[in-house]
């Protein structure tokens, strides 16, 4: 007898099985077919979960986005933070988070910042933005409020002040490709520079003194990078 | 004898009935078939000149972001500008263009902010990305040694800069559905706060008095959604 599995832990393991092939292959380099071989589940199973990639690509990338607000939730209700700290929580995660999971984040930005992913990339980075939209304006109003800093209109700030993420892709992808061909004293200050820059732009939108807003730990970029250590 | 056509002709007369084909029934949904018939060519003159719909889209938002190129140089180059000037004719296009081209406007707006969409939006905006982040870090860098304002990192303030105008995509979708529903007054309003704080945002991160830059000519906006105008 074929022992039935729960529909959400199935469809859960359907999902970690595409994020394997993806992050091996590539997302437009991985079919549904290749999907179904490597879970080892009929054709009928899988599209009774997913009736098409872009279904799939869909599920994946909510999943993503709600694992990110599970980390972020707890972060954001400290209650010892002001909005300027709840801002830069929101913007750096964790930051010591980060530069312990600099060697796994480095798999997941080599990945999604290659030009092939770059649809993976505009799925996820809409889910996440979807759930992080409101909790930025939340902390903007918050602020404002406060008089800590100036946002007018909290959600189309929170919108426009998410976008300056987008602007890293590019220079990510740059300073991953620089490090493995052992350049990473100037993948490092490239990518530094431009961290650096993108706290200081959400300074000047918000009108907070410039350095307020770091968006990556000292260390993180060099855990990111060098995988030797 | 079947007269041959100079190869750029042909392929631009199949890119604009491509352009045809996307603008009425979308992108995802116009397959390379209905291309070859539309434009009544064999299979083989369409592959010769696209190898695949990739090929096309690549091709079609190059020549898109070319276009825009040649109507924005000359308007760059008017010798009474200073960089400010230079900046506002970047950001707002020639505004007195943009009231008379509205009807054009509205017509492609309405296609490229459609979410079924979302491939041709991306790909035509990193064309015309990649032709405009030059030619707006030259005015940054002009402006920054002027001491008109402030851009530490030319080209990066340029990318980030450029970005804020992803945030527009979502509201025009939105003010266009409302203005067809008949809420004109609604739709203009969004519209035009959305507009304002782009501006507002742009002023910001260059240290511009807030006002300065103004990406939209007062009345763009009702002519764009009032096509009983």
């Amino acid at each position: 007898m074929r022992v039935k599995k729960n529909p959400e832990i199935r469809s859960g393991e359907l999902l970690d099985c595409a994020q394997r092939l993806f992050f091996t292959h590539g997302y437009d380099n991985t079919t549904i077919n290749d999907i179904i071989r490597e879970a080892g589940v009929s054709k009928g199973a899988f599209y009774h979960y997913f009736p098409s990639k872009e279904a799939l690509l869909e599920a994946f990338a909510a999943r993503l986005a709600r694992k990110s607000l599970e980390e972020i939730r707890p972060l954001l209700d400290d209650p010892t933070l002001d909005a300027v700290g709840r801002l830069n929580t929101l913007f750096a995660g964790s930051r010591r988070l980060k530069v312990e999971l600099a060697p796994q984040l480095r798999t997941v930005f080599d990945v999604i910042f290659r030009p092939e992913n770059i649809v993976l990339f505009h799925r996820i980075d809409q889910a996440v933005t979807r759930i992080v939209v409101p909790l930025l304006a939340d902390v903007l109003q918050e602020g404002t409020e406060e008089g800590l800093f100036d946002a007018p209109d909290p959600e189309a700030f929170a919108e426009m002040l998410l976008l300056f993420r987008l602007s890293l892709g590019s220079v990510m992808h740059e300073a991953l490709l620089k490090s493995r061909e052992g350049n990473i004293e100037q993948a490092a200050k490239m990518l530094d520079d431009r961290l650096r820059l993108y706290g200081i732009a959400i300074d000047r939108v918000l009108k907070l003194p410039e350095g307020t807003i770091e968006v990556a730990e000292t260390g993180f970029v060099r855990a990111l990078l060098d995988d030797s250590q």
